[in-house]
């Protein structure tokens, strides 16, 4: 399925209303399921359906390493039905009833912030030094991956994240109507072939918020970049985590909130 | 608890790099309980969270008039501890285990589009023919719900919702770090004076999404507008309720995906 789809519209403008086709991002809901039960639902841009149950179930601690997850499989019959049944290799053993919960509850691990930065502290690798981004390669990051995405998906409203390598090097872009599946399918992709993911440097389209943090640190990433601001859970988080937070990169400029020893002058 | 925090920060510009003090928007979790069972627990700005049960409550169709809530009550000793007990009338019986699940499964009610907007549409009471805003109305919605956010909120990445009369007279704005808290504080606070919220026409800052076409279908707003697109369920949806949703409210200009007739020209 596409991530647009058209539609007809009345757009109102200087002239007369006037009756057009218009582009619309698709959101539809997946749900995966373990041994059978519903672990989660999520509603996602379709496509890259295998890298988001890869993501999703690692930076979540569902699975623990990449190389538990063999692949996805479709539970319905049809194909509009968007309920997979997540694969594991057979000698993982996993209570899916844990995870028969609201996701939020599993994020925050409780409402305490400090409990839940405890919680992921825990789940979370240290962080080695990493790499080290240069201002310059910081600022062009956003450019770089906005040149990969479409005129559509820019004015349209999908969130995207990509990887880069410590030379600044783009590795891969994902864009998905929700923010934190954008970062679930990235890490799903990376981790087919790398893990922990202590080499890349993460940058977002949005928000930096305490659940893209926390996914980014269960699985590694000591770098996280955005285009609009951390909110302070976030900031609080990474720096818990060691982890390098960078928000507002606009026109050669950039706020660090934690780890500004990684960037290099 | 305030909604901003402050923090210091490295500022890497044209200069040196400095270290400032930045102000971050607050992020911190909430859980809400029925019978001290914990049906939500939602990421979401400080304050206002008792309009945010009662919106939450209504929108989600765990309660099915306002007039069953009465208060929210901590359950927690302390002032961080931010769980709190949804007080319902007494003779309102509800069995609390049928929320205790994923947020996304009871707002998907299943993976399938088709069968989600059926149980909306069950949920949700039939649409009157409501206001009829004039252009000039919508196009000047966006400005006057910015000009009662704060600077701070305008650049912080903050989501906002504001209600209008008919007439277009600003009734209240709410803002959260969450699109669908602001909507729900929002909700929460109209349904202390009004039930169903049939005479209102609705202004997000942001994208317009399932759930948020979702919750003001099943409180009974008929118009929502939005700053940014909708996705297709959005406009599937809003279409199957009968409702008017109105997208990329900028420069004079709009979009109307579904229920054009409401809009006077």
């Amino acid at each position: 399925m596409s991530k647009s789809a058209i539609r007809p519209i009345v757009r109102f403008g200087l002239a007369e209303p006037t009756r057009v086709d218009d582009a619309l991002v698709v959101e539809r809901p997946v749900e995966f399921r373990l041994s059978g039960v519903p672990v989660a639902v999520l509603m996602r841009s379709p496509g890259d359906d295998e890298a988001l149950a890869r993501g999703f179930a690692l930076s979540e601690s569902i699975i623990l390493h990449p190389s538990e997850f063999i692949t996805i499989e479709r539970a319905g019959q049809t194909e509009d039905d968007d309920r997979w049944d997540i694969v594991l290799r057979p000698d993982v053993t996993i209570d899916p009833e844990q995870f028969r919960r609201n996701t939020y509850t599993s994020s925050s691990c409780g409402v305490c912030g400090k409990a839940s930065i405890d919680a992921v502290r825990i789940a979370a690798p240290v962080l080695p030094p990493g790499p080290k981004p240069s201002r310059t390669m910081i600022s062009q990051m956003p450019e770089t991956m906005r040149a990969v995405q479409s005129e559509f998906q820019l004015t349209g409203g999908i969130h995207a994240a990509a990887a880069f390598t410590r030379d600044g090097d783009l590795v891969a872009v994902y864009e998905d109507i929700g923010r934190h599946n954008a970062v679930d399918k990235l890490i799903g992709h990376l981790a087919e072939d790398h893990w922990p993911l202590h080499e890349f440097v993460m940058m977002v389209s949005g928000r930096i918020s305490f659940e893209i943090v926390q996914k980014s640190g269960v699985v590694g990433i000591p770098i996280i970049c955005g285009v609009s601001a951390a909110s302070s859970l976030a900031a609080e988080l990474g720096d818990e985590l060691g982890m390098t937070v960078v928000g507002f990169v606009r026109d050669g400029s950039f706020n660090v909130y934690c780890g500004a020893d990684r960037i290099s002058t």
